[in-house]
């Protein structure tokens, strides 16, 4: 199956966007054995994450229209920000993936979601993270973190992303505040009562 | 009704407040003279906005509810969100406020609203930027441009909000961002057709 998709991915997206898909995947292994969570799904669902990510607009908006996606007004004007779950549709249809975890965290690796899954966690954080995206301070940072604290990971990560469009004057997309509101609670939870999912929390702090 | 008013505030809000809420009736009559808005509703309702300010959460809680506002999760968990809208009810049913355009810029003063009507941005604008907000080189620039063009006005008080919210760990509404895009979608719009509506904006930069 991977020879498979990466054969496809050859074909579909640039050589540079295929190094990012493969550091995603290799991260998303890495932090599944971290977070106990399984790393075969994890490491499909980061090969996964972009198959769409080259389709133009209106392929994208067809594609979501014909799977009866609900498609809202900023998609509609920005039919990119469907490449996310589009993705997960030709996962499906190309591929024969049928796990509905992998799916979700394929639809959700660009805007997250509230009370989404530690794989899903893991994709959304892998896909900003992978090495392939820089070597700053901020960025070896928010590694560090990652391997610590998924959910702050989360966090951490719509917070890079908000800024990064608030400072270029991009539209904002309101699923990424929900995403880091939900994100937010459950790590003042975590300081507040102390008590760390194994697996999941290795080290709290705020 | 100013005199009225005031001294209601007097027993209501502290000293501080009272000064910020001169300074925002003082800014929104003249952002409404220089923007072609009514300065006497632009006053009234820089002067009532806070009514609510300090009301205990139960308080804005009851008074939210026995009007029949929508209260969602966010304002549940952080009553204090609803001294806006608690605002307009004390403007209502205090002092006979009837204009639904003034109750309404009151209402949009903390999370403003798309679509929302000039007197509101300027309320709105005229919130974070009167003078005692102090006067950092930021903040000044801001001011300039609220008599320049009143939607990057608003789209530069969201962005500054956004800002504090992220660096504080501090939930965001998604108010805020749908406010901020659609003023954002607004000053684009300008960029591009160069059409300026008369004192609604005096300079267009992107």
């Amino acid at each position: 199956m991977r020879d498979q998709v990466i054969a496809w991915l050859s074909n579909n997206v640039s050589e540079h966007r295929l190094q990012h898909i493969l550091g995603v995947e290799q991260m998303s292994i890495q932090l599944a054995y971290q977070h106990g969570v399984d790393p075969k799904k994890a490491g499909l669902a980061g090969l996964m994450h972009d198959l769409a990510k080259f389709f133009p607009p209106s392929k994208l908006l067809q594609m979501a229209q014909d799977s009866g996606l609900k498609i809202d007004q900023l998609c509609r004007s920005d039919p990119h920000l469907l490449h996310a779950d589009v993705s997960a549709i030709v996962a499906r249809d190309e591929f024969g993936v049928k796990d509905e975890e992998i799916l979700t965290a394929i639809s959700n690796h660009t805007l997250g979601s509230p009370e989404m899954s530690p794989l899903s966690c893991i994709v959304f954080v892998a896909d900003a993270l992978e090495p392939n995206r820089g070597d700053t301070p901020e960025l070896e940072l928010m590694r560090q973190v990652s391997w610590q604290n998924l959910y702050k990971s989360v966090r951490q990560t719509c917070d890079f992303s908000l800024k990064y469009l608030l400072n270029s004057h991009k539209t904002i997309h309101p699923r990424t505040i929900l995403t880091r509101n939900w994100a937010l609670q459950i790590v003042k939870q975590q300081a507040r009562t102390s008590t760390q999912p194994e697996g999941l929390v290795a080290k709290v702090d705020t």
